[in-house]
Parts: C-alpha cells; structure tokens; sequence
C-alpha cells in the first residue's frame, strides 16, 4: 500500500467514527481520530484476519484496552465487511452490536471486552503466553500469530499495566506488540498533570524493545510494525506520538477531544478540516475500493494456512484441544477416585482435596494451565508433573505469576479468549481483592476461567485481619456469572471440580480452607450430589424442628451443631450449600423442600451474613462474623467468634425455648 | 554509633526475632533476620520518634509494607521500650498487641496496618504527600520529618507499587525514602522465576534516586540513608541487598525462610550460627543498653521540638485542624444551606449535588484534601476555588492522582493516618474495584476517608456493562466498617455528607447518579432524616398495604409506583434507605417500625438483589438486575431492565392480587 492509500483509507475510518457519534449524540471522538493511522497501517499492511472465519486459529490477537475508542475498531470492521453500515448508525442504541465499548460475543471480530483501562494489555499478555505455547506445541508452520494491543495512557498509568508488562518482559513474549497511543491527553487534562513517568525506559527496564514514531506518519509507522515483528526474545511497545482527536479543531490536542457528543456545528468543522463534502456515512468510493482490498488480502493469508491445515496431521490433534468440554472419560475416571475417596475418607484441607484432584485431572484435561501468583505450595496448584512456562519454553503448563494476582487473572482472560486452553489461577481468598476487575470481565465475558482462592475465612489463623477473608464470599457471590464454589470436604471438591469443568461459558471461583476440615459424605454415591449448588447432608431425625445451612469448613460445626441437638430430642436437618448460584437455578419445588419452611433456619458461615436472609428468613438465625477477623490460633478465634457447634447449638435451644 | 554497636543491637532483632516466632510456633523470620541490620541503623541513627510522645506529630513515618515482617518491628519496639518482653512473647496469639501483621490502633508506634503486599508502599505516598502539605503550610523549621517504607520483592511487583512510585515521582516527594529488601527471593523460590525487571532503572524512570547498598553492611547502609535524606526534588529508594533468613543455615538465603515455625532444633542452629548461648528471650545485656541510648537520642530530640512547639505561634492553628470534627459553625451553616436548597428544590444528578455541597464546605473545612483518579469533572470533586498540588507547590487541596484508584485510596489512608487531613477521591462506582484492597484497609484501620462513587448503576448509559455497576454496592455494603451512602435526592446528599464528617473512625463511600433525579423532601426539617440510615420519605395513605424500600435514583421510581398505587386505593409507603448499615445499627423498635411488617414488602434498586432480603423477607419482591447491564440510553436500559414506575407498580398489583 502507498502512503496516498493509507491516507484515504484513515480518512474513511475518521468519518465513520466521528458520523456515528454524532449520531449516538455520545462517545469518544479523541482516539478514533488520533489513532486512525496508526490503525490503518496496521490492518492493512500486517493484521491476519478472516471476516470469512472470524474464529481462524491462527488469525492475530487484536485488543482495543482503550476501549472507549470503540469506534476505531467498528469503523474499520466496518470497511472489511465484519458489521454493516446500520450498524454503525445504531452504535451505543440498546441491543445493538456496536455497544459503547468493544463486547465479546456481542460483535464477530470483537476479541476481548474492553474499557476498565490496563484489562486489554493484561489480557494480551495472556493471548500472547497462549500463543506461544500452541505455537511451540503445534509447530510455528502452523501456529505463529500475533498480539497487538493498542493502550492509551490510562492503561499505561494503570498498575494492572506494571503487573503484565513486567511478567511480558519476564516470558519475552515477542509475539506481543504494544501500540502506545502517546498523545499526553488523559481526562483531567495534560498527562503531565499527574504523570512524569519516561515510559521508554520504563519498558526498558521490562525488558521489552522501545520504538517511537509518529503516529501519524504512515512511513515511520509501517517500519515500526515491521520491526517489532522481527523482534526476538522481548515484547515490543511502539510509542505512536498522536494527536487526540486530530481534525477537530479547536478541541484536537486537548482533552476535550477524549468525548465529545458531536453537534452539526462542530461536525461541519471536522469535515472542513479533514476536506470532505459528502452526506453523513458516506465515505469515498476510493477507500471503500482499498479496504476491500485490504480484506481480499487478509482473506487470502487465512485459505492459504486452512489449506495447509487441512492436509497436516497435527489438525485432529488441535481440533480435540479447541473443542469444548474434557476428554471421554475423564468424567468416569473422575468418578472411580471419588468411589476411592469414599473408602478413604481423608479428613484434610480442602486445598489439599482440591490439589489431589488436580494432580487426577492434570495428566488427564492438557487443557488446564495452571499457576499461583507466588503462592503455589499454599494453594496447592501445582501437579507433580507440571512443568513451569519461561521464556526458554513454553510447551509447559504452569506459570509462576509473581505476586501479581491482577495480572494473573487478566492474562487468564486472555487464554481463555485463545481458545484451547482452561486456565486456573490461584491466590488467598482475601486478595481476590486484588484481581477484582478482572474476575469481573470473566464473568462478563463468559469465560471457563478457574480460581483458586485458599484460606477462606479465619481458619487463616495467625495471619490476621489483613489476610482474613470476611466480605469476600458475600462480594463475589454478587458478580453475575460467577461461580462461588466452597466445598465442604474432599467430595465436595471433587463434585465441584467436575461442575467447574462443565461451566464452559462462566467462570468458577473454589474458596478453599487452610485448616483441615472432615469427611461428611455418609456413602458413595455415582450421582453429584453437589450439582444442585446445595443438598441435605444430613437428615433430621424425629420431629422436623430445624435446617443449620452451612458452606466450606463449616458444615463441621453445623453437623456438631446437629449432634447436640439431636441429642437432645430437636430434629436438625443440615444442608451444605456449596454453591448459592447454583442452587437458586434450580427449580421452585427443589428450592422450597431445600429452604424447609416450617423448621427454624439458621446459616452458619465464618463471614458476613450478608444475602444469607434470602435463605433464612428476616427471622432467621445467622451465626458468622459480621466484623473483621483477628490474629490468633484458628481455634482460638472460631471460639472467640462464637462459630462453635456448642454456641450454634446453644443459640438454636434458646431461641426454641423463647417460643419466637 | 559504631559499627560494632549497630552489630551487637542486630543481634538482639534477631535473637527476639526468633524466639517470638519459635515460640508462637508459627511466623516469618526471613525478612526480620534479613532486614535487621537495616532496620537497626535506620532507628539508631536517623528515625525521630518518641515512645513518651508517640503521637508526635513531626515524628517521621515508617511503614513496614512487607507486614509479614512484623517482629523486625516488634522486636526494635519493645528494645527501645513500646512494648514489653511479655508482648513479644504473645506474638500471633489472640488479644495480644503483637498480632501476626502489624495493626493501627492495636500497637502503639505502629503506624500503619499492613501485610496486603504494596498497600504500605501506597500508604507512605500519601503520609508523604501530607508532610509536605503540612510542611509547606507550618514551615518547615516546626514540620520536617521524613517516610521510611520497608518493601519487599512482592510489594514491587504489585500493581500498587508502580501507581504510587509513578505518583511519588512525579510530586518529587523528597522526603520519602523507601528501604528495598532486595533478597532476591518470593514465596515459590527465587524471584527470577516469576520476574526480570532492572527495579534501578525502572525507579529510575518514575524519577527518583536510586541507591544500591550491601544490605548487611552498616557502613554503606548509613552513608545511603544520609544521601538520600539529602535528596531534593526525588523520593529515593535504596536497594538493600540482604540474605533472607540470614544465620538461619542451610534455609538462609532460600523461599524457606520466608515463613518458618522454628523448632528447638532450628532455633539452636540459628543460636550457633549467630554466636548465643543465652536463656530464650534473653538478649546480651549490651544490646540492652545501647538500644536504651538510641531511645534516649529520640526522646531529646521530640522534647526538643516539644519546647519548641509550645513557645510557636503556629501551634494553635495545628492543633486546631489536627482536631477531630469540622470547625464550630459548620453544620449550623450547612443546615442554611440546606434550607436554601429546600426552597430552590433543584432536580440534578446526586454526583451534581455532591459538588454543590463540596464547594460550601471546602471554604469551611480546611482538613478537606480531595482528588479524582483522572475523572475530576465527572467526580465533581474539584471546588472552584481549590488549588492543584504539584512537586512545585504543596500549598494546595487538591490531587489529580492520574488513572490510579488503587494509589488514590491507599494514599488517602496515608493522609488520614498523617493527621489534620480528612481525604475524599473520585472515581466511577465500577472502578471501586481497582481500590478495593485499600478500602478494605480504610475500614480494617477505622479511617476518615471519603470516597466518592460516582456513575453508580445503568444509569451510567451508553457507555455499557463494563461501567456500570450491578453488584459494587453489594460487594461494598459486605465490608465491615465502610458506611456506604447512596442519596436519593440534593437533600440526602447534604444530610450524608454531614453524617461522613462525624464518622471519624470509619470510611465512608458516596454511590452517586450520573443521571438527574427528582426533589424528594416534601419540606425543609432542621432534623437529619437520613441520620438513621433509612426514613420514610413518603407516608401511606389509607390502608397500610405495601413497602417499597429503595435508594439514590430509584427513589424516583419508588415514589412514581407510589402514585400509582395510591390512585388505585393500595396504601403505601415508601423508605428511602440512604445507609443500610446505619439502619442496621438503630433500635430495635425503629427498625421494627421501618421494615412494616404487615405490608407486602418491596425493594427497588438498580443493582443486584444480593443482601436485600434481610429487609423484604423471603417473600418480598426485589426489582433490580441481578445481571450485568448494557449499552444504551439511560432510560431505554431502566425500561429494559424493568425499573420503572409502571413495572414496578404492577408487579405489586399482580402479587396483591394473586393474594400470595
């Protein structure tokens, strides 16, 4: 393509952008229009694409993390066929498929759900490990792709950006190339309101390669991709010094470019500036001609490779990994160790249960890839056999994170997105904290990502308030689509594990004890008892006086709590509810013989109460922590709380007495 | 001191080191044993504290980031005389002041709680930040104390290090200096599995000193801290290089160090390796004695600037503003304007109000220091008349803390904890994710900090699900200790604001609308209706037949629904619920009256259900989303979602009906 080409093609790309936000009346004008070139060069000279076979394999990995510049990526899908031109009239309208910011599964060619700034670059990252590893495992005939992420200097202010750009740097992922919209705009105005930062050395000191262009001269920005292509050993970001919102005068170079809601006035002033007379969403048939054939090209490269697909051998092997779902007979397998544990009866953690299942299904899924954010031998995610990912190899599939649980869970994102890989990721409960934004885009994206949260309540002990999880259970059960699994002993895990391995289109999040917990399962039995999300772990006895919910380490203290009461003539009826979401899909008959309505309710969890009344009742009894924990013995504070099967039983007997 | 001395009293750190955490059978020697030497020339030679005075407040700050280091600290505290050998010996046990990470509030000379690795880094931002706020305004002759952070390996590779460091850079905080254990080792073994970054260079480029030193070397240790407290226009680091776990063969120097409950075995090859033979938590009589000398050289040095202080007329005004509570006159000021707004009754977005109100208060309360991660004019958290801190001028209110939430929180709890500064910061409602883990520490340390949510629920609009929050106030409402506020009209944003000036132990947070909302109060009352959390804004009439409990914009729909019912005879109430956890914490007959038990309860809120059905029973019905939004105008998504006055209203209707 000529630099003439370039320039008309961009040209077309700023007209839609700034047509369809005058349009929507809102939206962001800034980065559209100072990244337009940049863009341009990059999907017609580099980018491997299909609009054909959107979902080609070895097609590059783009991610938009300044996402409020949507319309840079919906204008250009645009020209290559991906959406149509009512489309683009319909961005930011209700059930359309140009939402605001860019949504996966909502738009064919959209590859990650961004907006949160600094998730896209953590989730390229993620794309990029993934990359390598098929690559190194398939063949680099067959697999060598690219990730490019376009950030903005939010991302980059963003610490999510430290966390993922370091560990980038750490795996010399130079398959990743980083185009830094350097336009020294934020919201607030000048960048250097708040930031003195010298990106350039600070990515050096990543060990990534820095080049700089500008970002609006095709020549420079051409050679740049090209070179970082090359690179061999280190990620690449090249610095494209931008205007925000170049032809907007006045508001070009300033902040008032990042979202602005078009009026005529200043519609008809872009289009003075930029030269262009024609109606509203009409472009020029000349750039129309060039991105048609920007697309024949791309479509061209993707034949070639599903040619060269089709006739190799490696193709059913890949095909089994891209499929849904675990290999044929996992599940039996699965089934044989629980029918072994039930004669065992291990009485342990339920991290330890839950690293005995992963060491069965490890050599079993090759799909999960597994890690810790420095924490493996606490979360137990480690299979003996895992061999660690580095920049010297990646055909492995445990990565040591580093004390980056943000990082960790984007880049989880990000595999997830590739395709053929379950990623599972571990860290403290109470630093789910930490990778908050990202769980939140698995959730949001629907994707089959695992989380492996240990130390889930004050059972952590000694440790204190600061690594003693309360809200956090209540916190991350509010997150749609997510799913808050905290078993109760080692089948329960095991059940859990198998239901997380079904959930292809929602993440899982495991709360695991640090503390042993014991072994509650009367018999075996083939069915998932747990499947329902709760169930009747033991049955009252005699008259029906009482249902003792409970979840993770407590159902011990609930099933002691029984004991007693039994004991003294009170039917009790305890249900271990290892996962709320879960259970509320069940249907209404399941749920009200569950809630068992007539007998007194009582919840009993080392957290906060909070959205436990949905089970028990205004009047129901709740016996956990609604404070934060404190530092000493696991005992000690189960007693000192009053989470004991005496005080469980003890309140129980009172409030029966009382007659209320 | 000499250096023989600074030897002898690292070996009392060690010695107690160990034997506090041989005793309590659990704890981390690895960074006490490694840092010692440091640490010990840190207090011998420059720290000014005052165990007479401990809240001195031109004492200088130390943070130990790294907080599973917590008996380095301890053991130098009860040396120079904070605490006693009975303390050391309760380390890790319940009730004790030596808790497994060290806690404000619980240990005196503590001054911040940490162990969430990075958060003490934040935090010393912030306590810096206020220095020299505090400094510029009092004159340095009376305020000039410096910020010491200890951070380890795992506090640089989080997220928050980069945010703060970047922040710390660009306001050339010269009076913050942070100690680097820089021990080459994290919890799964050496850090070069997990990271490669040149910490120097990356340091470098946020724009600080950089300083290198052997970490066991006191000679150069001294000679690094005096230049850096000599640094001007830079924070400086020094990297310390250490051995982690030093005399603790063969686990020195290895991930084994880092956490170790030391058996009678371990503990006498650590006595060899150090060269001690004495009784357990006996010390050389020496290393008494010189530790004696260094709190003698401290306490001159606080009584010196004591004299000072008393004879300076600057001293009333400190101690005015470093007072708990907002200047007399306040809230009778606030209450006129109240009035005012009363009679102007203005229809805005409550984030709208929030500025209004701001910008009376910010001439009246000079402890008010606000900032906006990069969303100033949508936080409205800029009064007109507010001055921007910068490394030129510390003179000033206000903070663009650039696009990072996570260091905005963390510093403002530094801020708080300083002294004399009520800090506030802005961001949208869906990015409290970001921060989380320093509001979690705000509420764990009971701090006055005020955040301001803006943006808070699908009222946010077109720019769709990833900013739009469904189930952050769930998630906030979880954390113990955090007020959260959602007004419902410019009335209830006064009334909160008064209400967050008072909670002085405790963190509060706005949700705030973007979007206008109606006028509620039917007319001006002296009284704070919302000082109890939840009011009946709007009485039934007729027969008492329903409840609808709502807050911030939906209260608009609650009261449509109202006048729907009404008009068709059905009596009903409705209860604005600005703070649910206020609410909880009122009498029992006030909360019995507000639930209205009796009448078909139901909750109205632009969020998930999670949590409401503690006040509307099992059986009520909750209008909200218990699922992620979407793009669109704001009302298309209300109706969508089925938030509205006419689906609210006949969905009581249909129930009412039913007769269920």
């Amino acid at each position: 393509m000529g630099y003439d080409s370039y320039q008309i093609m961009a040209k077309a790309v700023r007209l839609l952008s700034v047509d369809a936000i005058q349009n929507a009346a809102s939206g962001h004008p800034g980065m559209p229009l100072g990244m337009a070139d940049v863009a341009t060069v990059l999907f017609s000279k580099f980018l491997r694409f299909s609009v054909n076979h959107p979902s080609w394999f070895d097609r590059d990995r783009l991610v938009l993390s300044n996402g409020h510049g949507s319309m840079l990526m919906y204008s250009i899908m645009h020209l290559v066929g991906y959406i149509g031109i009512d489309d683009i009239k319909r961005f930011r309208q209700l059930h359309s498929i140009t939402p605001g910011h860019p949504e996966y599964g909502c738009t064919t060619g959209v590859e990650v759900t961004t907006g949160p700034l600094g998730q896209g670059l953590g989730c390229a990252v993620g794309l990029a490990i993934a990359e390598r590893m098929f690559s190194q495992r398939f063949g680099d005939d067959l697999i060598n792709h690219h990730t490019y992420a376009i950030v903005g200097d939010g991302c980059l202010m963003e610490g999510i950006s430290h966390e993922a750009a370091s560990l980038a740097g750490h795996l010399g992922l130079d398959h990743l190339i980083v185009l830094f919209d350097d336009n020294g705009i934020s919201i607030d105005g000048s960048t250097s309101l708040a930031t003195s930062d010298d990106v350039r050395a600070r990515f050096s000191a990543y060990g990534w390669d820095v080049l700089e262009v500008d970002g609006h001269d095709f020549g420079e920005i051409e050679r740049a991709i090209g070179v970082a292509r090359e690179s061999r050993g280190k990620p690449s970001i090249i610095c494209c010094r931008t205007v925000i919102g170049k032809f907007m005068p006045p508001k070009a170079g300033t902040a008032a470019a990042h979202s602005w809601p078009f009026s005529p006035e200043d519609a008809q002033e872009f289009r003075n500036a930029i030269g262009w007379e024609g109606e509203r969403f009409e472009i020029p048939e000349e750039a129309r001609t060039l991105w048609r054939e920007v697309r024949a090209r791309a479509e061209l490269e993707c034949d070639l490779w599903m040619k060269k697909f089709a006739g190799c051998e490696r193709a059913e092997a890949l095909n089994e990994i891209l499929s849904d779902g675990v290999p044929n007979g996992v599940i039996d397998e699965l089934d044989a160790l629980k029918n072994t544990l039930c004669e065992t009866r291990p009485t342990e953690a339920t991290r330890k249960s839950f690293g005995r299942v992963l060491e069965f299904l490890a050599t079993r899924v090759y799909k999960l890839v597994g890690g810790s954010s420095d924490l493996t031998s606490s979360n137990n995610t480690k299979a003996p056999h895992m061999e660690v990912v580095s920049s010297k190899s990646f055909d492995a599939s445990y990565v040591h994170y580093g004390v980056r649980e943000h990082a960790m869970a984007a880049c989880m994102n990000g595999m997830a997105l590739h395709g053929g890989i379950i990623p599972y990721g571990g860290t403290f409960l109470v630093f789910s904290d930490y990778c908050r934004p990202a769980i939140r885009l698995s959730a949001l994206m629907g994707l089959q990502v695992i989380y492996v949260m240990t130390h889930d309540s004050i059972g952590v002990g000694e440790d204190g308030p600061t690594h003693q999880p309360v809200e956090h259970l209540a916190s991350l059960r509010a997150i749609p689509n997510l799913y808050v699994f905290r078993p109760a002993d080692a089948i329960e895990v095991l059940e859990c594990w198998e239901m997380a391995l079904k959930l292809t289109k929602s993440p899982s999040l495991f709360a695991l004890s640090r503390q042993s917990v014991g072994f509650n399962r009367v018999c075996y039995s083939r069915d998932n008892l747990a499947v329902k999300g709760a169930y009747i772990v033991r049955e009252h006895e005699g008259d029906f006086r009482v249902t003792i919910f409970s979840t993770g380490s407590e159902v011990d203290v609930a099933l002691g709590a029984r004991d007693i009461l039994q004991d003294q003539g009170v039917g009790t009826r305890v249900v271990s509810m290892p996962c709320w979401r879960i259970f509320d899909e069940q249907n209404a008959d399941y749920i009200a013989n569950l809630l068992g309505n007539g007998s007194l309710k009582v919840a009993v969890e080392a957290a906060c109460s909070l959205g436990w009344h949905k089970y028990i009742g205004e009047r129901g009894i709740f016996i956990g922590l609604d404070r934060f924990g404190a530092s000493g013995k696991c005992e000690d504070l189960y007693r000192h709380f009053g989470i004991t099967k005496e005080n469980v039983a003890g309140t129980i007997l009172a409030r029966l007495r009382s007659g209320m």
